[in-house]
């Protein structure tokens, strides 16, 4: 299966992923990336909003990236990477044990003027945990590889 | 050193940190979460628009938070965490071999109604490589605990 630009359609909803969020992992993720206290110990969690130990928002976008690449490889999207995102919203917190899924909606599709063999996709991401509460939310935009057209040369 | 809300000023401009990204960092994150081919293999990468193998955006985020952290614990910045970023602009491809670092400026200092003892800084920030080009940029807010006014009680 490819799909390519043409292959994009406005206002397609898609579900899909499976992440289970592990301790082990959130604590990997601060270490690495994100050392705030509410990161990395449960005592420290326990005092702020958090309550408890919760993951760094960068991770919940890193592990929501990963279910969108699993998903467009599975589905053949020909992506060529993205220029930004916006109104990135960390909603709720995500908790080691949550599982997280994603909903991807398509807002608009169209050509690139600069650029003959790619196009634009703009869409719309949110990230939903076990309860069905959307805990991270953003849109942006892909770049999409165009269907060949031999015709064209 | 101890940086509370009160201590945050608007216009403020910060230069910080210094991130050399490695090879085996950069695959590495990218086989987590970004496994997109650009990401993962020269050859793949060098057929787009990235020429050669760079690092996934949300790499870049996570180190950009790494500088940003390690700042704010040297500062004592008092963060309770971020609600969201807005127009987060991947500019310029991360390579291997890049060095990073961080300009963050305040452009705004409020306390919350209805959470008093926090307030909200918002800031913008762009991540620059070694030859002091923007690698990417956003704006976005932060929580900062007020200074704690015993005479208030």
């Amino acid at each position: 299966m490819t799909r390519y630009l043409e292959d994009c359609l406005v206002g397609q909803v898609e579900e899909f992923g499976r992440y289970l969020v592990s301790r082990d992992e959130v604590l990997r993720f601060a270490k690495d990336y994100d050392p705030q206290p509410f990161h990395l110990d449960d005592d420290a969690a326990a005092a702020t909003y958090f309550g408890r130990l919760a993951a760094s928002g960068w991770h919940t976008c890193a592990m929501t990236m990963r279910m969108m690449v699993d998903h467009w490889q599975a589905e053949g999207v020909q992506s060529l990477g993205s220029p930004g995102v916006e109104d990135l919203k960390w909603l709720v917190p995500v908790y080691p044990g949550d599982v997280l899924s994603v909903r991807q909606e398509t807002l608009d599709v169209r050509a690139s003027r600069s650029r003959p063999e790619m196009g634009i996709v703009r869409a719309g991401w949110s990230t939903v945990n076990q309860n069905r509460v959307d805990v991270m939310s953003y849109s942006g935009a892909i770049l999409v590889r165009r269907r060949p057209q031999p015709d064209r040369s």
